[in-house]
């Protein structure tokens, strides 16, 4: 990507672009409460893609705060949270959605949702992975107490807020906005909206 | 695998079998605060896989208490606790110890490995997978609390402490005593330990 370009993912899709070591990517929640699932993959090596599970293990912690880094399934760093304007609540615990979660929501036919979608960014650049890793879920809660239960929480998340990510070596980042339209993921009036992004 | 049918998975190694529907695999931790990551995959399409992320999903929790089941990347149930005599402390939220894990902790050469270990087990089988799904890290405690932070401790299982689990499709499942002899992962001792099976 060129430096300073801007682009809409519009509600309900996605899209991946390249970045260099060094440039960031922002992507801003427009008109808030939007979740944005987000994976990020080695240029060089699509195999070697962003972690929740590795990145948790090697921080102590959900997932990075501003100054701290998502890794790969190699353990290397791939994208530094430079900076966050919500709450900072987020997910990385939770998997994409997919045809399969709708079709348990009851939905009959076709649903757009975030496996597919990244499926769709990636073909655009040539690219195909063999699964979908686990998302980092921007945006959106789920909230962990002191046993083993999760919460669903609508996002916090005001128009305009935005997220900052750096990347820390040549890698191809994916975003997705949400579809989902059923429950509350998305806000109290399940609906999806754009997103925008900034290159720089 | 036929009822009855134990077996032992030698510290620091890896083993999966075929299990057939309603068939269980009592995992016991037989020395006590040995971590046992563990992996299915349907019998039918190794690329359908016992998914931690979807499983959280699913059931809201972090993983499943007896009665409750893992899910599949296809959000299908495949392996439901049945019983489990530990204090129910176990971790779905690391990923399973690697080359890149021992690399980090200082060691030259090789190391054995639970992501190895699976590779291997599956190899026995003539199976691969393009990838290593998160594990079920039965009996590893990695606490979670108000915050963003994880805290490991040392497990709490004593000798003799079981899991059983029982399949809900025609699966493989996979089982790795996991090699790690660096951090109290396995206890403060620091010393990897067999695991007995049986199926049932």
């Amino acid at each position: 990507m060129v430096e300073g370009q801007k682009f809409t993912v519009p509600a309900r899709k996605g899209r991946a672009v390249r970045l260099q070591r060094g440039q960031r990517i922002k992507v801003i929640n427009t008109y808030g409460s939007q979740v944005v699932d987000t994976w990020a993959f080695n240029a060089a090596d699509i195999s070697e893609c962003m972690s929740m599970e590795h990145t948790r293990g090697v921080i102590d912690k959900m997932y990075p705060e501003p100054g701290e880094a998502f890794v790969t399934t190699h353990r290397r760093p791939i994208l530094t949270v430079v900076e966050d304007t919500s709450s900072g609540d987020h997910d990385s615990l939770i998997a994409a959605c997919d045809r399969y979660r709708y079709e348990l929501l009851g939905v009959e036919g076709h649903h757009d949702n975030c496996t597919d979608n990244l499926a769709g960014a990636l073909a655009e650049l040539g690219l195909q992975t063999p699964y979908t890793p686990s998302p980092f879920n921007m945006f959106m809660i789920k909230e962990w107490g002191e046993g083993l239960r999760l919460t669903r929480r609508p996002p916090t998340s005001r128009p305009g807020d935005y997220v900052v990510l750096r990347a820390e070596m040549d890698c191809v980042v994916a975003v997705s906005a949400c579809p989902q339209d059923i429950v509350e993921t998305n806000g109290p009036d399940c609906t999806p909206r754009d997103v925008d992004c900034e290159i720089s």
